[in-house]
């Protein structure tokens, strides 16, 4: 019982985890120092979690990486939206 | 067998995705953007995920996560790092 409340915390951990990042980008306006590489291969990594998770009929597994990867692609869709916007105000950084 | 590769290239996107955002830090030395508050949590989780897998006796979940362990711990650092050095010189960001 205890193992499997291990497991359950930490899938919550490695999922809500994202969310003070979506949190500090839309205080900040700024994203400009997260990997856009790191975003795009958790992207395919939670993807393909979540397919995989489907197969083995493991609700955990999906439902952790479909949230995971909801949280991941408005990530990614702030950073251009802050990057456009930085340019167009000429702010951008390098 | 097909099922089993998709899920080892998963654990492999998820755990070396975190490699370019430590690659962008010791570049930029600026990591402000980085969310504290996600890298602790994603710390949490994947310490839970490794004694998980040690438990399960899973050694890709507990080797993955090990090493994501070990990139969350770098990136930590190394913000807490540049943070020092960027309020010694004054110019650290809000």
């Amino acid at each position: 019982m205890l193992w499997s409340i291990m497991g359950t915390i930490a899938a919550i951990c490695t999922t809500v985890g994202f969310i003070p990042q979506i949190i500090r980008g839309l205080k900040t306006k700024s994203l400009s120092d997260v990997s856009p590489m790191m975003m795009t291969l958790l992207f395919v990594g939670c993807s393909l979690w979540m397919v995989y998770g489907i197969h083995l009929k493991n609700l955990i597994i999906a439902l952790a990486n479909g949230f995971t990867l909801s949280f991941v692609t408005t990530i990614i869709l702030l950073r251009i939206l802050f990057k456009k916007s930085a340019q167009d105000l000429g702010t951008e950084k390098t």
